[in-house]
């Protein structure tokens, strides 16, 4: 498996296209186009029709965007091939939240000539304000003249909100000596803390294979690399992964596990766990990765479980904002996570390009160098290896340091 | 029922002391007494043996003062008669931590001339630091020999750690037509996301009453005041309610539920809710207190559930710091309480002392005037009002907003 360029676009048959049509603020009719407006939205379609998976948020309060997508995977019998996603703009909470949802799919499925079920559609943005259909019904037409296949970043740079960076990554595999390419974007920087899905993530390959194992796939891998994501412990109304595949690398159709199906997790976990790397890393206003892994725990489960606390403790994320090597905060938090083991096995190390320092070991503190713990915390990138020592299943949660700057984009992030 | 002064030694046969030992920095020999230091160990005493009862963090990881606590009321089955408590060392993940907490109670025990069993220890500071008892040794003949009747603040002072404010409350009231006093104090500022109970926390009490009514009612009290509280959504490893009862009033001991426990009960709520909301008000960093009431809920557990997941989203404490009226923030935390309840029925209004906002009606937005909202959360104690519209129970959390003192107190918490 290799890294390639292209995120959307990688996949042979996907084309993509971005633009600003002022959500915010619509285009007036002196628009200038020679100012450089940051696109808030986006459209990219596949050749061929494709088999499409998706999983959304857990939040009771759901995006009208996440009620209509759902609603037309289902009449399609999980077909797609086009997708239209916006930002600035959340369309939850509005009254006709779903009827404007519904009409960017129409709008789109016009343009293009399909059936409307055939369209999934995303939002993501500021929650309870009316979406302004006008600026969408003029950029449609404009986003499907410019389809392209080399135009993956104009596409993930128009989902972009408080992000800074845009998020895309592509990896190259063999499915029975075949050259398949799976690719996917991301967006997400706060709000992020995705139980069964997050934030707005689009997956695209040219990998033949059924509805059902595509669906399978999604839900594992979701399960160990977004969903072990926290920027600040809210889930949000809007997340959503959606993975679409059209066949067009030519390999035999995966219908069943197998070698096949695994190789094809293994591309799809590559590709996911890399962009939830970038998400976390990303989050709002941080200034340094925190990556947790727990080995030895009695079950996956539980290994998820206190990974995951670890990086949603706001004391230990502003500790490591402070490069302060405050393990008991560590401890505190595996301490109160919800599952079952015994405390008193625990260890945990700190490391870093930089080293590693052993800070706790069978759950009690040992002596350690403060000057090479804070060279090891000076890094960008933190891991916290945490051992159980009481079994030998293990997982990875992602998260980021707890900042001034979140504080300042959430203090004043309608304005 | 009536506010009174005193906290600790409001009630009758309670007398306190607090003094600075240096369980950071030692006293030195030529320790200077006109140099004020904040104290840091308190002892406070009932003039008679008391009923107690307590209640400890469901943290896996247990200070050491819990555990000696917990067995020590075990042994004197439920009867206490003295306190020790200090700041600055948690006492919790240390090898020699059950050592050193029962050397405090033996310290105490042989002062006083009391069994050791009927001592309370506890402590409040930095995890996983050995604490000297030296200290410790010295000040306790101190502590002793200053116990007094008015001395409550010199123990409320000394367990405040990153607390800007101390913390007491008491009331009067009556059973039977005897007038009876309970009070109590805690400390706690950040680390403060209570299930079971919270932080330090000692209320004293001159009712008669049975050891076992006496855990019937601090059990169901924390579950509405204390466990309804979070600064940080961090459960700390040391939390604690110890809750004595000296029978020095002079009331007929209350052994079984009826109209003199519910009043009992009255006073507690009183005192705890009071206690719990200066707790909020005092959260490392804040600037604002916020205090939710979920209405129209099914049952009880639904109520605490909503209003405890709205204080607790980061995004809404760091909107309510910039005093931005982001209603959508308060929604998506509604959203994934994890509890069952129809979103789309729904009303939330923001309030103050400067007057009510409609931000949200059947769980879609409304319009308001930005103006007026901005004036309402100009406060520095907002009030969110959700009513779920589906049933007659409700419950408040309390909680505070995210500002850059809260990073910046714990970027360096250490140093």
């Amino acid at each position: 498996m290799k890294y390639v360029d292209g995120g959307i676009c990688a996949a042979k048959g996907f084309k993509a296209s971005g633009t600003y049509c002022g959500i915010k603020k619509p285009i007036v009719e002196n628009f200038d186009p020679s100012i450089k407006h940051k696109n808030d939205i986006c459209l990219f379609t596949s050749d061929v029709l494709c088999n499409a998976a998706a999983v959304y948020t857990q939040n009771k309060v759901k995006g009208a965007p996440i009620l209509v997508t759902k609603a037309n995977l289902e009449k399609s019998g999980n077909k797609a091939i086009a997708v239209i996603a916006n930002s600035k703009n959340a369309n939850t909470c509005n009254a006709d939240g779903v009827e404007k949802a519904d009409k960017m799919c129409e709008l789109v499925a016009k343009e293009l000539n399909i059936p409307k079920e055939q369209v999934i559609v995303a939002s993501t943005g500021v929650i309870g304000q009316v979406l302004p259909i006008e600026p969408i019904e003029k950029a449609v037409p404009i986003l499907a003249k410019e389809l392209d296949y080399g135009k993956n970043e104009e596409a993930s740079t128009a989902i972009m909100t408080t992000d800074t960076i845009k998020k895309e990554y592509a990896v190259e595999f063999e499915i029975d000596g075949v050259k398949c390419t799976l690719g996917g974007m991301a967006k997400g920087s706060g709000m992020i803390h995705p139980n069964m899905a997050t934030t707005l993530n689009f997956i695209t390959s040219d990998c033949a294979i059924s509805s059902e194992m595509l669906q399978k796939a999604l839900s594992e891998i979701v399960k160990v690399t977004y969903n072990c994501l926290s920027v600040d412990g809210d889930t949000s109304t809007n997340d959503m992964v959606s993975l679409m595949a059209n066949g067009l690398a030519g390999n035999k159709e995966i219908t069943c596990e197998g070698k096949e199906f695994d190789t094809f997790k293994d591309a799809l976990y590559e590709v996911m766990a890399n962009l939830t790397r970038m998400l976390a890393k990303d989050g709002e206003g941080a200034s340094k990765l925190l990556e947790c892994i727990c080995s030895g725990a009695p079950d996956k489960d539980t290994a998820i479980i206190v990974a995951k606390s670890v990086v949603c403790s706001s004391l230990f994320k502003a500790a490591m904002f402070g490069e302060d090597a405050n393990w008991g905060r560590v401890l505190c938090a595996i301490g109160y996570a919800d599952a079952e083991f015994d405390i008193n096995k625990v260890d945990v190390d700190l490391r870093s390009e930089y080293g590693t320092v052993e800070v706790c070991k069978n759950g009690s503190g040992i002596e350690f160098s403060e000057e090479k713990a804070a060279k090891v915390l000076s890094s960008d990138e933190i891991y916290i290896d945490i051992n159980l020592n009481q079994g030998n299943e293990n997982a990875t949660a992602w998260g980021c340091d707890l900042t001034y700057d979140y504080v300042k984009i959430n203090g004043d992030y309608r304005t």
